[in-house]
């Protein structure tokens, strides 16, 4: 399945200010979630924020957190975002392609990831944008993810299904910013 | 398919005394058994044991049999445990959820797996708790029970599943005994 | 699903001039597409190219150039090779099993293989034919077109389903020039 | 997918003299060809050879071919052997479990899988017993056959799937000849 940028929405999972300094390659994760979403925006693609207990393990870092609306983040306890609170309300119609950034890969992401697939969202995990605080949590929560019917995608999949073609004033800005600068 | 509580059975195939020592990383595997049946009955999930012709390889060790009414435990001599016996008259209705640990991975684990998938059960192997003599054969039984329709699951995936949510007194004393303290 | 030669259309994406010095093995990948022209020729497959903003990232090298007609060759804009101009045109009534060489694997190739796959064209991706930047992208290319259902095959893979058997001239032909011979 | 000895063939395929020199690890799969052979014939398992052009490749060595009547072999010019001559003739009705052995893992076993997959086979490829020039071309068949459907398994689960359990003289005779001893 191809992404389509009008029937996208990026969600982005509980990165979170006590959590991520002990996730494996936590910077790298941490600038992949920002190229993520600065690239939604400059697309036009939706964005939700989940925090799973900010009051326990922090809120969002401001470099992510002030880019998002408070209506734009979705409180919950459980782990999967989709068992409780406005997650799904939040989705616009027709947007059934959710692409995954965020953390633990194997608890809360794919928490989340497995009931949206049974409510049959087509969902997209950005590998180099989740991460687990052990490594072979996250190996084995992207294979299980797939087994279940996600797909694993790079940086450049995202960007050039997002723009789907060349040749438009978009795809310079995005070429220039988000491609060729990294 | 997410692992739910309410569904689910644990059952740990043919951890046995003469088999044991000759595992591969036996020790881990003992451990991460002992793990799960303790996680399970704190968490009030039903565990069934098996044994393999226990006159001849010996028994289950007491330190995991003394947790166990006879009543819990199924003697075969087939490989597949749901051959022969009482093992699926065991299952409690509804609980169509198997979470799997034990020996070896790709013999009696392996045909007592691919006839529960046979019979529609859904079937999670917990990774670090099921174990060969030789690695490879480890390998190639996790591959073909995933082919299968089984899941492969990490000891994070199973409490955080059994959990579904934080903030309840369940949750701290499982992330106090259970994954905090290994 | 076996590849039969009456069935084939073998298609080369976007091998172009300023592209294909910065493909990771460029020289293995541009030999190897070489390879799948003249054997198609060879045995009588017809052969599609196309060419991603000529003006902007070069054509194709002469020495795949010169092989084809200019009608063979198809431009485009889109990333994928099926969102415009006669791709779809140009491929054979009957001949629904599509082989597929070129660059860049996780962005053109990948984008046309998915849209011929929801077209119902079964794939088939020659692995040392295909090719990306970062190695990283190739891997996690090949994993999610396969993932969609698309097959990845080797050169003798390719050879041996398209000969389909032994002692015919053909076959002593293809043996000798590209089997042999390499 | 459990192998059941009542429903299970062996094929082996074009273990052949001037092939089988050629191949990676040729004599450890011969070793393994043999092994099959023996234990299939000690439980009562049925056996078809196939041999391509053998006035160009050679027979099978004697060290096998001996353990056949002329009538259990297949000869063949195309690369599967389900495309010419009585293969499937020579199936026993109701034996739909295929056990595959022999050369070339992606030219002649793999032509011949799929082409047995199609025809609603069960087909099981016994991993050590496969063997290619090339090492790449092994992985990537046994990764393709898998994808079309076909279980990859060890020497273990085919011996203790043919027995289905302990206890039985045939499981002390092959537990000694088959799996100590080795």
């Amino acid at each position: 399945m191809k992404i389509l940028p009008s029937n996208s929405t990026l969600i982005v999972i509980d990165v979170q200010e006590r959590l991520l300094p002990k996730i494996h390659e936590s910077e790298e994760i941490l600038k992949n979630v920002i190229w993520a979403i600065d690239l939604a925006r400059t697309i036009g693609i939706p964005i939700i924020l989940t925090e799973h207990c900010p009051h326990k393990i922090g809120t969002t870092p401001d470099i992510i957190r002030d880019k998002f609306e408070e209506t734009d983040i979705v409180t919950k306890t459980y782990f999967s975002a989709v068992r409780e609170g406005n997650l799904l309300e939040n989705i616009q119609k027709g947007r059934k392609q959710i692409i995954i950034a965020g953390t633990e890969a194997h608890i809360c992401v794919q928490q989340t990831v497995l009931d949206l697939l049974e409510l049959d969202y087509e969902v997209f995990i950005l590998d180099s944008a989740v991460g687990t605080r052990n490594p072979i949590d996250k190996e084995r929560a992207l294979n299980r993810m797939q087994h279940n019917g996600a797909e694993i995608i790079t940086r450049d999949m995202l960007a050039f299904e997002w723009l789907e073609k060349a040749e438009t004033e978009l795809f310079k800005i995005v070429l220039n910013r988000f491609i060729k600068n990294d």
